[in-house]
């Protein structure tokens, strides 16, 4: 029960996060809606096709096919200040990444998948979602662009094997994984950690040139 | 042997948009025959990927393949009107994305997918393929520019899910759904028909930036 | 044995590819390794979902992993010129194509592919790995830009399925199928070989517009 909350206010958070993306581009209602289903449930589509549990779960889910459709719309409709909004979302969307980590190592691993592609699995479902939705949306993904994303991803994927193969896995220590990666992911953005970029390069990966006024 | 012409029919519209769109964007006829491919069996391949029937059915069709490239081939080398072209083109795909709708979603049904995973499918089979083939070239996919692309299909797949539920659904029915996602996604198209778009944005998706002389 | 380093080797050089372009693009370190990974073993992935073999096999190969690992975190923070560099990746891509290639449309007709399914899963893998390489970093993919990227792994996919097919294929045949792709992609380049382009068209894809200083 608190597993499947969890699960749907992570499907839920990554839905806001597309389709307030949908919205700041200047899409209508029905990409924001699309965008919102992208990011909520593509990590999972992602996972499970991997894993081969077709059709994919999610896609079969009334209430997480509802929750990312409502969380759609709100982003769209929503008058709240965006960047208080935007700061929720970043909470909101570093949970979700916990969550969706953890869910995906543990089903690798109880379908029987071997150890290094749980990891894998823990990793795509936790980035999935947000790397359809940007690539869709004409962007390069965050993954690429900001290394505190990826590596609590990756950091709780190997705990949750490790912990696993220990036989160590119960579902409190599942929760205290995805808390660790919502903090480190949180703490990466606050205080701009990153490792050693080259130093030849640009510092940033470049934004998109502005759009014609 | 009607829903076999059907479709080959929908994989050589969808080809010929893929085909067209490479040319206009200065590829060779390499590139224009792998989008028209992309174009013209993406959305099948995803529909079988998603229903874990592998390997896909249309890689190993001759006459879809065969379609598809041959539909490569000449929209590359046409030289008739383009604008002309590009209505036919738009009359064709809305056939192409009514057909694809019916089938992907009658499919996921006769495989035993549950109903809402099955309204996915005819959404995704319909779609697929137009956006593996704008990301591919660097677009931003139509169906997030342009609402009256995805709504008719959606329409579409849930009245053969509706229909197959009640037992109803037959060859005829299909044939009148897949119509009916034609006609409206024409009309929509033609009447500029959209959804409340959010004000404080500009009003259409911005256009690539022109490309230096 | 000869297969397995081959392999290897293909998987190293493709990821070589990853880390250089991510370095280029001023990514750091971390999106280096996600390129590498992503560029290395995506080819594989992807064929291994086409032909339900889930999940997929090099996922959970510590060799493969580790190759692609280690060959970003070397493009990152090698020193060496790099025209120097690029052409030596340009030769060991080519090698990489090759091997592939082969390996893809193998796998597939050993797990009872239909031929015409064969080629496209050859075609697949070859180029699967740079082409979400390419689109994740916001590229068009090579394989859109330079015909003789694909081609020559057409050709050479279509030649492992016909010497399938006349029980003709033997290990030795498979590495001189993958050396042929290799020369005639190496050629191709070196040349700058190219099918006719349509002459109202510009010459060339055009490049990204500079980035703002």
């Amino acid at each position: 029960m608190v597993v499947e909350v969890a699960e749907l206010l992570g499907v839920t958070v990554f839905a806001l996060s597309g389709g307030l993306l949908a919205a700041r581009r200047g899409m209508d209602l029905f990409g924001a809606v699309v965008l919102a289903l992208v990011a909520g449930l593509g990590g999972g589509t992602i996972r499970d096709v991997l894993l081969g549990a077709v059709p994919p779960a999610n896609l079969s889910d009334a209430w997480a096919v509802g929750c990312a459709v409502g969380a759609g719309v709100v982003a769209f409709y929503q008058d709240l200040g965006l960047a208080r909004f935007r700061r929720a979302v970043l909470v909101l969307d570093a949970g979700g990444l916990g969550l969706f980590t953890v869910n995906g190592a543990v089903t690798a691993l109880s379908l029987g998948a071997p150890p290094m592609a749980a990891v894998f699995l823990g990793l795509l479902t936790g980035i999935g979602g947000g790397v359809l939705r940007d690539v869709l949306s004409g962007q390069v993904p965050v993954v690429l662009q900001d290394d505190i994303y990826a590596l609590p991803c990756l950091a709780g994927s190997v705990l949750v094997v490790l912990l696993w193969q220990a036989d160590a896995f119960t579902p409190v220590a599942g929760v205290l994984v995805a808390v660790l990666v919502f903090a480190l992911r949180l703490l990466g953005r606050m205080r701009r950690w990153h490792l050693r970029r080259t130093p030849s390069q640009p510092p940033a990966w470049p934004e998109r040139p502005p759009r014609p006024a």
